[in-house]
């Protein structure tokens, strides 16, 4: 198909998105949790259908040459469809932000002043294998009053025409624009460059995806988008850090999930406690099979292999951790702030005051105290599903959930006051 | 000079830029408030200092051939100068969003979860011929913890040269970092797009200026941009709208002041009412100089200008009206959605369930009720001081006070759990 012809799909997709922003505007909250119970329904009903769409896709990507990894987050099997059916139930659980009203207040001139919490508009997302994604991500579009326009890999395709499908029909059984998700079927690339320009029909970009994906979409933009670039997370262990803590939290923090963007990175130990963990660290991570690679400081207590100044730039998301002993609190602190990648960082302390200033200082998305960074995610820190974790600081930071996709209106009430 | 020094130059600046941002993290209110006061008296000992800085700029602009309202913005006068030092004892007087937590509530796994208001970090401003901006937006930058590098019009050298200097002593005296606050002195144009670019460097970037000034900036900058872009504002005259009100509101949201962003430049009035209501206006509006351009069926009340197409999209910012009769609400909110900018758009009503549908269909920063437009500003709303108004839906909407120069972290604290 010509890149004209997918343009020109674009165009179709963008102005029914549109018309379906503006009926979504003002529809109440039952009928949005309504279409995700339908759509719900629907997904269980089909749970045949999508089975065999999504063998067809695990045959083709079985006969290209594709990572294990990504061949696994395409499957779906009963327990991941039941589990993404769940998720809906969740979403529908979730409180509905839209309408809510902030700190109402008058003017000096006596009109009566207050915030509204309004949908974005067309909120676009561009995604990778996971099909479970064509599900999460427009449920939570449906539930903040947006409309949606999905763009899955092509890999994933079969799987999320059948997702899609049943989405649209929860919607139209609620009576609500079926057009408030589409997926994106044309798999010309081009079409991808197009999404990002189009200022004027998309409102928020959603890249979920790897590394290089949100590269070149977030360099390439044109229009607003909210990422998580990168999880380069730090665990710092204080002089006054409570020993067994140390080795427990650090462990924890680097073995939960090798894969993860909580996962830590580089372990930082202050030089007057650092000969009293690091043998034990180290025992516990070697059963674990964890490559420990330390500054010169480091190798003086534990055998290890040493660090190269790229190894604290780097995220492995693998079993391997660099580990660097720092003369003290600030040390640490500007370790991270040069090296970290704004996301997750946790300081292990008893000293109430060297919290403080941990907190106050390093520059994250979220800080943490006597726990393991693998604890970054929305539905640990209690806020529901998640869209995602942003790394900007703009608008949404950290985990995201409803409300980074939603934005907000001036109410203003008057009763004919003049401006004089 | 050449382009390869003004870079050395800004590179200079950015340095010192972040060395003075990760200071003001730390620093408690009271000190920023000291800062501001004691700018506010070297402001005022320096008083002809500035007048002499400002006359040398404007001899200079009066030799070139510049727009004589462009001149005006330039002129500071005794009463400019102390309006400017009062409006850092306005500052002084806001209330500090920084260290203020959100909703503290417990995770699921135990640990207490809370969200800390924080400094951005740097932010660029870059303006045109007032020389106020210089001390009003450092001023924000200082009292919202954040350093501020601010890049001028090369027409108020001078005078901003005086104004940072002022700025500089103030955050001196306090103990504070003297270049959270710094002017690009250099006036090379090439770095404006290098300042734009750097996204290591700047936080976010506020162009404060004319359109052409902030279309260039935001289709090229790669840091994020807080902008105003335009403000085409709508009054609609329900059918169930109060007469009186109706004439009154018209006219003062239009001949307040024609100049400014809430002015408006397109009513609409309902058929149903028209005939009542036009008559009126036009005979007011004309007292004032107004020219109206008006419909076809406006045509048939009022005697006017035919309006064309072009003039629903055009903000005047000049004593002209364009009218157009509506069917209904519902026209009136599909005209607003199509031709507004997503601004300031206001009902004039008695009909509360009318009210209540334009407040959620029309997509504007402002929705007004039985008021004028020329409101929409973040002093009437009782917000305190105002670095802007956005037109984007990211971030911060509307009139932008100063926790549009924050952002949030979340803030974790544990007790040693471990995640499984």
């Amino acid at each position: 198909m010509s890149t004209k012809t997918s343009i020109s799909e674009l165009d179709q997709i963008c102005k029914k998105a549109q018309a379906a922003k503006v009926e979504l505007r003002s529809i109440i909250k039952s009928k949005k949790n309504d279409a995700l119970k339908f759509s719900a329904d629907f997904l269980h009903k089909n749970k045949r259908k999508l089975m065999e769409a999504n063998s067809l896709d695990m045959d083709l990507a079985n006969k290209k040459d594709l990572q294990e990894s990504f061949v696994d987050r395409l499957e779906l099997n009963e327990k991941r469809i039941d589990s993404m059916i769940s998720g809906l139930d969740k979403i529908i659980n979730l409180d509905d932000p839209i309408g809510k009203t902030d700190r109402p207040h008058r003017s000096p001139s006596g009109f009566e002043v207050s915030k509204m919490r309004v949908p974005l508009g067309v909120i676009g997302i561009i995604y990778e294998s996971r099909p479970n994604v064509t599900a999460d991500a427009s449920a939570l579009c449906i539930k903040s009053g947006n409309a949606s326009i999905l763009r899955g890999g092509s890999e994933a395709s079969n799987s999320n025409s059948v997702i899609e499908e049943c989405m649209q029909q929860g919607l139209e059984k609620a009576s609500l624009p079926k057009h408030s998700v589409q997926l994106i079927k044309n798999q010309d690339r081009k079409l991808v460059s197009e999404m990002i320009s189009r200022v004027k029909d998309i409102d928020l970009l959603i890249p979920r995806g790897g590394k290089s994906l949100i590269k070149v979409i977030s360099e390439e933009a044109k229009i607003p988008v909210l990422k998580h670039y990168e999880g380069l997370c730090h665990v710092f262990i204080d002089q006054d850090a409570d020993l067994d803590k140390a080795v427990s939290i650090s462990v924890n923090a680097k073995t939960y999930r090798y894969g993860i963007c909580g996962t830590m990175e580089t372990l930082l130990a202050s030089k007057k406690i650092a000969s009293s963990v690091l043998p034990q660290i180290k025992s516990e991570l070697e059963k674990n099979g964890v490559e420990i690679r330390g500054c010169q400081e480091t190798l003086k207590i534990i055998d290890a292999k040493a660090a190269k100044e790229e190894d604290w730039l780097t995220e492995y998301l693998a079993p391997i951790l660099s580990i660097k002993i720092v003369e003290d609190l600030e040390s640490a602190i500007s370790h991270i702030n040069t090296y970290g990648s704004g996301h997750t960082d946790s300081i292990i302390s008893e000293n109430t005051s060297a919290v403080e200033k941990f907190f106050n200082e390093i520059d994250s998305s979220s800080v943490m105290h006597n726990l393991p960074t693998c604890y970054a995610d929305g539905f640990e820190y209690g806020l529901g599903a998640e869209v995602g974790i942003s790394t900007d600081k703009l608008h949404a930071r950290g985990p995201v959930g409803l409300e980074g996709l939603t934005s907000q209106k001036f109410v203003i009430k008057g009763q004919g006051q003049l401006r004089s």
